[in-house]
């Protein structure tokens, strides 16, 4: 049995302890925490009579928005190449389950690719990720790892790289783009690049997409939920160039989800036409995320965990292996002391397919921007949000908590 | 491959025509073809705001919602047996996704519940309806297939029924679903009902669902696409008792689509809640199907077509027998010629999984209430919508189409 994805159970549990009055530092989800630019509202209202089925892939208008968002980031596209979803996670789902061949993900990686691999009957093949970054396997491993599972007789077909990374934060530069997927051709593999965090680059470093690589061998999937803090929309998008995979796409999302909602292709047009106000807002958002992600990694540092700097996202991936001699032993045992004893939320390494030994966890740092829309705005405004009140309190908290495990309390 | 519904896709390529310039009686598609009512449109405006990704399950307050609509037409539901996703379609599939055995299908019946069964590596068994009313199997034959299919190895396990029916656009009454459950619970089956049409009985006769009879047994599906016209809006709910069922699809749920959108959500609440406004519109929209599809099928009786009555939703399943003289040897062979020749877009009953040397298709109705949302908007406040010269246009189109092939040409 899949079991409920583990990002969207943690939330639903932290959700219900705050509920219950308890002081909870939620570092589980990733959400990104901001709210809604006040002209996506405005387009999403004057949408709403639109209540018919329309075009499984999506509306001509917002493919080609689509296609000019791919093509202005050295991508070129075609709006024919396009297919909208109702999220990322859907089309991701959808190109695993047409693809063949096993898939090899690096480790540590997002909850749900595994968790779709096994709903299409796919096996996974883990490769653990560089010390430069993660999202992609180290190459030289990823080469002799192939070759290892093809002596054993599976068949490994996709790899799945994200550029920037979720679980870790980091951004693969294009030297080591260009190597992972210099082997991924070697192997006749496949690629589906998830880059639905390549607006949030903290420095605002262009992206290597492994498409510039392997321009026919790679399925790009992106959204905006992160981008853009629309998770709640449901919004996904992917450029798939390759006909038959497109068609064999087409024909699961026709049977599984049917089209994007019509109201929510008129938002896709309009955000990825990136008007002014679109590309500000990303811009104020990326500069958030950056600051609290240096600011938790600071805490986390200090403490004496290591942590790979945060380039993109919102996220951080430490390890606390000094923990080890105050006797944890997994990263679930971890997180549930976080939890239970400190109101910590994260998200045990296992979870991502991290070796369970290791006593690493993602902590999501987007939650921390305030309680409210109104707090949310502020932080999003602030030339120094790392200074307002309720993110120095989340800090101070995060602070206490590791002094606390660290202590050996 | 799993190729593109056929649906979906004859409605693009009459669109296409359409846009070509080209007179067009679009009978291929299953959309209510009627405005949003204002009140939702100002429920989803006024929702623009909810960004967060929410519970996979749904919001607390569309969960409550839809078990009162449920418990309103006598199945008592409480809100934590309930699932809403973006469309019944995804909740369809996560369901034979995670339930045991083969697939046992009515046939004719709704194309995309084989292909899914396709997607998830499920056989179908396909049993042929009784004259009284499709959507089920005729109840004596499907004890013997079970039987026989049980001892050629195969696992039947899951029963899709559709009450009312698409593509018949009958009703099987309490008597047969009686008996339908009965030899479903015999021989072990779990009954998936797809009850989508339920509010639009034309008559008004109440719908005797199977989770009557089969309580435990029984997953039922609905939306909000037909009763309210929403299907842009891709909103799906489902109510499933078993807790171990349900968790094994809030897996599948949150690994491919995670949830309904939030905005969705309140559209689902207040759609849901049954106020006067959203009665009304429902009456309305009942009694204009009702009134077009009757006079449709006058139209195939009158030109020598045999085809049950009308009783619920906006479909006829003709049988045009007689046409076999005429030199038509499938259904696909019929419907190709209606559209080439006549401009007349019908589903084959291939698609449906009936016999393909059958000259039977499926004739949606709903199209023809007008080209606009003024002429549609007429049409549901008409107290006598055919007279409109619009749907008499419609109507002359089909006589003469019909006269032609019966005529030889």
């Amino acid at each position: 049995m899949i079991k409920h994805s583990a990002t969207l159970a943690i939330n639903e549990r932290l959700q219900a302890k705050r509920a219950a009055g308890e002081q909870v530092l939620h570092l589980g989800f990733g959400e990104a925490g901001l709210p809604v630019l006040p002209e996506v509202r405005d387009v999403l209202a004057n949408a709403a009579h639109r209540n018919e089925y329309g075009s499984v892939v999506g509306s001509a208008e917002a493919r080609q928005a689509a296609a000019g968002y791919f093509t202005r980031r050295g991508l070129p596209t075609d709006a024919d190449d396009v297919v909208l979803a109702p999220g990322s996670k859907a089309l991701l789902f959808g190109v695993l389950a047409v693809l063949p061949g096993d898939l090899v993900l690096p480790q540590p990686s997002w909850v749900s690719y595994a968790a779709q691999a096994a709903l299409v009957g796919k096996r996974v093949l883990g490769v653990a990720v560089p010390e430069a970054a993660g999202g992609v396997p180290d190459p030289e491993v990823l080469d002799r790892e192939l070759t290892r599972a093809r002596k054993d007789g599976a068949e490994p077909g996709v790899l799945i790289l994200t550029v920037p990374d979720n679980p870790t934060g980091t951004l693969a530069d294009a030297a080591l783009v260009k190597d992972v997927c210099a082997v991924a051709a070697n192997h006749g593999l496949t690629v589906l690049s998830d880059e639905i965090y390549r607006d949030l680059v903290h420095d605002s470093t262009a992206v290597h997409s492994p498409a510039t690589e392997l321009p026919e061998r790679t399925i790009v999937t992106a959204g905006l939920s992160k981008n853009m803090a629309l998770g709640g929309y449901r919004i996904g998008f992917a450029r798939v160039p390759r006909p038959d995979v497109r068609a064999a796409l087409v024909g699961v999302a026709s049977e599984v989800w049917s089209s994007l909602p019509a109201p929510m292709q008129e938002v896709a047009t309009y955000v990825l036409g990136e008007p002014p106000e679109v590309r500000a807002h990303i811009d104020a958002s990326r500069a958030l995320h950056g600051a609290v992600a240096r600011a938790v990694h600071a805490e986390f540092t200090a403490a004496g965990a290591t942590c790979r700097p945060p380039r993109a996202g919102f996220y951080l991936y430490p390890d606390l292996e000094p923990l080890r001699s105050k006797g944890f032993r997994t990263s679930t045992q971890l997180a549930e002391h976080l939890l239970d004893h400190h109101g910590v939320g994260v998200l045990a390494g296992s979870e991502f397919g991290d070796d369970p030994g290791a006593l690493r966890f993602r902590a999501a740092t987007s939650l921390l921007y305030g309680a409210d829309a109104e707090q949310r705005r502020t932080a999003l405004r602030s030339a120094d949000p790392v200074t307002l009140p309720w993110i120095q309190r989340s800090l101070t908290h995060l602070r206490d908590a590791l002094a606390a495990v660290f202590d050996g309390k």
